[in-house]
């Protein structure tokens, strides 16, 4: 794979694994390309949450919007341009506010496959 | 290291190494930390240029700005909100234009020993 650039318009957006909350994710880069790290863009319409214990590190950066990450040890709030990270082990359940939000993240390795 | 959420303001942004261009990074979560991945914000001054070999993989999101990166097999141009991932091994030449730009970035693994 050479260099490459991606916009959320080249993301299909499917519903995150595993849930019903209406938390749409997209890989541009993953295990199917030979590379370490998946690369993606993530779509929370308002009000949401999802529950999971990470299998994986996990960068999110929060390009609209609002999110809220909570574990035991408290709860994190991030907005345009800033960056939560997650590493993995870590039981977070994440919450979009009343505005939504749209994410880019990076995880390594693969989350598809580290769920699987 | 537990979860955490990085802004801009977090990081101490110095000269990217090795070369004289005004183009600053500052790493937020790196091989001091014990996990797998280096994350950080970038900053780059109007019209800048940068040439390298790429020791890692390297996700850059652009956040305000636009960023150029060019390899053998061409150019691709980001704004805010888009991604530009180049895997290890690729030879680029980064330039920013005339409004410069601001960047988050992952790679894998830590670029800072990669090059060491």
């Amino acid at each position: 794979m050479t260099i490459r650039k991606f916009a959320i318009a080249d993301a299909s957006l499917e519903r995150s694994p595993g849930q019903q909350a209406e938390i749409y994710v997209g890989n541009l880069v993953d295990e199917r390309h030979g590379g370490p790290i998946t690369i993606g863009y993530g779509r929370y319409s308002p009000g949401q949450s999802l529950t999971e214990t990470m299998a994986v590190d996990d960068v999110m950066i929060v390009l609209e919007g609002r999110l809220s990450v909570s574990t035991n040890a408290g709860t994190v709030t991030a907005g345009p341009g800033e960056i939560i990270y997650t590493p993995r082990g870590e039981a977070v359940t994440i919450r979009s506010h009343e505005e939504g939000a749209v994410t880019a993240y990076v995880t390594y390795p693969h989350w598809r496959t580290a769920h699987a």
